[in-house]
């Protein structure tokens, strides 16, 4: 009980920090201000305040580090917002709906310069190294999924990479910059980088299974945006792997497609296992988190990393 | 003549190192192609490159330097023409045009992080420092002008202010970070530092200024963008400033339009002193450079100084 107290507690510090960072062009404090106002489920900022836990000494960087993780990470979602022309995030208007498309760049851009200014204060190179790398294997997965677009020729293995990069290299990147800016030993960097690089990729594939749902109103987002979009994601993938050219007509009629009856839809992805086979593509990932978890050595972040697991399996949004 | 050739020939040195840079994934790569195939001016790697140039000895780090330069002021001009919505960038069409507003805000990210890994490599913090601040203020300096945007009472200040961060600011960043490694004195870092600055001022006043031009067929791309964007710059500024009631009607009714007789346009804003005064402004920053490179000691990085504010100032695209 303590320890997530303790957690929460810092992720709040985390926060403050973040609106600290004012600036005085009243446009730029405004969108600032509308951007981390939604909070998000802060996640990567959790993993690297827990793996930088195992030594509290450094508490000021390993506060800013977090800091950087959600600036990073928050810089990506109001781009993606731009690349997918979202109207929505996290409940509310997205920036480049309720400013402009300009606005949603350039405030992205802010963003994500904002957080090398504080890496650049952080002054460890190998945390310089990590998350430089991170953000570009970010934006080469986002951009090798803009070829997923309308690509039923896609494989397995290239949905995978996918998922790690857009999703799972920040985890890892979270893990392992909060293991090194710690001291810890290699062993101890290199499972926790693994176990949430797991992670993120059961959460990415948890976030497909979630946007082909019939329970909008659980989620709170709207769902089959994905198809809607064009997106392969791993439903589609598997359903259209399976189906025979009948339904593979079907399928590709869906694709891209605005309006359609969203029940007629799943049915016939969930009736050719796409929906049975994305959860078992999730059990490989949780095995494997799972297996990295047990890998670790210190039993505290080892529960840390156990709950963050569990959280990812059962997440209802 | 042995100067120039030798910058000429490291200048090509430059742009290998660019290329290759390659990624193994075709849509990035044929990107990445695309946008580093037709060149510009590479006046910020130049700049990098003579205030380096005091010491050889880095010469391996020099060109890195002046790649990641380039690199940087790239992926500014793809988020630009994305911002802008322009179809063209160098007379070939834009990523946006060619591709889409997706692409050319993924890639320019990729740039921009790919330049940051290459910064990390270099491994000088204030260098890193220094690039990093400049990354966040060009971002500034944009959003910052999307508030220009039909803003009538946008005053000089404001305007500069926009300049300097937009343009003058990557210039400074760019002699800077070229005499820091180096390892230049103190007082020789500030001086080329404030001459490259307001050279870069210059170059934007000189800039705007030639958007306001009868002759697009020298200028080589379309001419009165600024204004048919809605965009404040210098000769619509003063030409506003001076007008009467009458006058100020007929420019704002100008302003945001795509289609008017650009004849006229220009002769009622030349009649109000728009162009002039924005001479008068463009001396004002020539004077300003003109005495810091007179108080570079170093004989060979002043003349070459010297030779860059000439070229700014005969520009004629």
């Amino acid at each position: 009980m303590k320890n997530i107290n303790s957690l929460q507690k810092e992720l709040t510090l985390v926060k403050k920090l973040i609106k600290d960072e004012i600036i005085e062009e009243k446009t730029i404090s405004d969108l600032y201000e509308y951007i981390f106002k939604s909070d998000g489920k802060r996640l990567r900022a959790k993993l690297s305040l827990i793996t930088s836990s195992i030594n509290k000494r450094k508490n000021k960087k390993r506060l800013k580090l977090a800091a950087i993780i959600e600036l990073l990470h928050t810089a990506t979602l109001v781009h993606d917002d731009v690349v997918d022309e979202s109207h929505t995030r996290r409940g509310v208007k997205s920036v480049n709906s309720l400013w402009s498309n300009a606005h949603g760049v350039l405030i992205g851009d802010y963003i994500y310069s904002k957080a090398f200014i504080l890496m650049v204060e952080i002054g460890e190179s190998k945390i310089l190294h990590e998350l430089a790398n991170a953000t570009n294997d970010i934006s080469k997965g986002e951009l090798i999924q803009l070829d997923a677009l309308q690509n039923l020729s896609i494989n397995l293995k290239q949905l995978e990479a996918i998922s790690y990069y857009k999703t799972g290299r920040l985890f890892e990147a979270s893990a392992r910059t909060g293991a090194i800016l710690a001291g810890g030993e290699t062993s101890f960097i290199n499972n926790v980088s693994k176990c949430a690089k797991y992670l993120g990729v059961l959460f990415q594939v948890k976030d497909d299974l979630l946007d082909y749902s019939l329970k909008e109103e659980v989620i709170g987002k709207p769902v089959f945006q994905d198809m809607r979009e064009g997106k392969v994601t791993y439903p589609f993938y598997f359903a259209y792997k399976n189906a025979d050219k009948n339904d593979k007509a079907k399928l590709k009629a869906y694709l891209g497609k605005n309006k359609f009856n969203i029940e007629k839809a799943y049915n016939l992805i969930h009736q050719l296992n796409g929906i049975k086979e994305t959860e078992l593509l999730a059990s490989k990932y949780l095995n494997k988190a799972l297996t990295s978890a047990n890998s670790i050595k210190n039993k505290h972040i080892k529960e840390e990393m156990l709950k963050l697991i569990n959280s990812a399996l059962y997440r209802k949004k």
